[in-house]
């Protein structure tokens, strides 16, 4: 089976051609292919397939085998892929995942793209949306106690929860100790991804997250469009702002007109195997 | 640049045929390469050179970029890969290496290696050697006292230091919490390999290690080596066992005649790649 490694900041996952390879079983087959000393290595497994409502299908599985909703990182990689490898000429597409058809914008340089822009939705902030258990209609800048600390949190869906506070300098904190008992403080029912944000300017963020199920991660796109949407909330950004992240930059624009937030960044070809 | 993930009871690398590839900076294009988010992946980069003095020659550099002297999992790695690419003909084969020129045996089935025979040389006792801070000659079943546990260890050097310890339940044991106070004894001027071995009959032994400077890994092959000499010098078990450990199996001898240790385990190719 020929695949492609692709990584979007960091967040690298197989990418499987499935207009032109058949994958019988692609839960098995992720877990076997992302372990990272027998197999390939990578997050996951993602199927690019021919879909009946969009211009693609995404379909993605997590190391653990477990189909995932979806992932803006991964995203942005198919977006390079189908207009890179000409299995499309278009620059607008639209990407049908489990959470719904999603629109991404490619900026295309040279004959390849160099960076896509994905429409992550609108943000909800209705506190028994997200979910979190409060006796406030939404939960902005309040206190949690977690361990032996309290935090003032923003609280914000991307389809996912987050928990987002604001902190002076995201280089020096503990993630593995501060992390677990905020992520699984009983206010979350469904545990939070906690988003630690550094505001630089008021058109920069640095965000380390620690991801609920997974610790800390290189990057998480929904994560970065929380903490944007936060950062609004508190007076702390504009609507625009660029969002650095370990594992390389995001652009995130929560748009006035539609609601909706814009998450742009890079995607990259690593290497072609066959395995 | 093509290149091939191989690995050896899950200890991985990247392999480059330097008699059709040029590697222009090996230490920089290693530290690139392994990481596994943004490289290949890997815990380094190996390259099979020509050789003046030997059938080949091996090149090794961890992932950090450091040159290293050997590795018993990756030559087995070298054996299958020149035999079953058909850069050579013979089954016993010699390898030059910073730490001298090994001599592998091949198994063959079906016209491919199935099991590779490494000469690990002869272990050394002498505590001046390992080197270990003792008033002994030698370290065999002398208690050491680390973090609030009391251990009985044996040390010995297969060309690196290893201190190995007899437990009743390896699976049990907290290495991330034991490992560090024992790897960084006051007793091993330059620190030591930490091997926890649980002697389940008189040929088998299961074993976990703390390496130096890595933590825990699936498998190490001067480990399992030392782990036998170490069961041998203790009455644990034959001069020939199985050492069982996360990553696989190796069988493991200690031969009377020669004094010299020999390593047998599997070699795999996981997939063919360009980057």
């Amino acid at each position: 089976m020929n695949f492609t490694k692709m990584q979007g900041t960091g967040n690298d996952y197989i990418y499987v051609n499935c207009f032109e390879e058949t994958v019988e079983d692609p839960a098995a087959l992720a877990v076997k292919l992302s372990d990272r000393h027998f197999g390939i290595g990578g997050d996951g497994l993602i199927l690019i397939c021919p879909s009946d409502v969009a211009d693609f299908k995404m379909r993605m599985f997590n190391a653990d085998g477990s189909e995932g909703r979806m992932c803006g990182n991964g995203t942005r990689c198919i977006g390079k892929y189908v207009y890179d490898r000409r299995l499309t000429g278009k620059t607008e597409l639209t990407l049908e995942t489990l959470s719904g058809i999603k629109t991404l914008c490619l900026s295309v340089e040279d004959g390849t793209v160099k960076t896509v822009r994905v429409d992550m939705g609108a943000p909800v902030l209705r506190a028994a949306d997200i979910p979190v258990i409060c006796d406030t209609p939404e939960f902005v800048d309040q206190s949690v106690t977690a361990g032996d600390k309290t935090y003032r949190m923003t609280c914000v869906s991307m389809g996912n929860p987050h928990a987002v506070t604001f902190v002076e300098d995201v280089a020096s904190l503990e993630l593995p100790r501060i992390g677990p008992p905020l992520e699984n403080h009983p206010m979350f029912p469904q545990r939070a991804n906690i988003e630690f944000v550094q505001p630089v300017d008021n058109q920069t963020l640095k965000m380390r997250v620690w991801e609920r199920g997974s610790g800390e991660t290189l990057a998480c796109g929904t994560g970065a469009c929380a903490s944007l949407v936060a950062a609004v909330f508190n007076g702390k950004c504009r609507r625009r702002a660029r969002v650095i992240l370990l594992g390389g930059e995001l652009d995130i624009e929560w748009n006035e007109q539609s609601g909706r937030v814009y998450l742009t960044g890079p995607a990259e070809f690593v290497f072609d195997g066959e395995i």
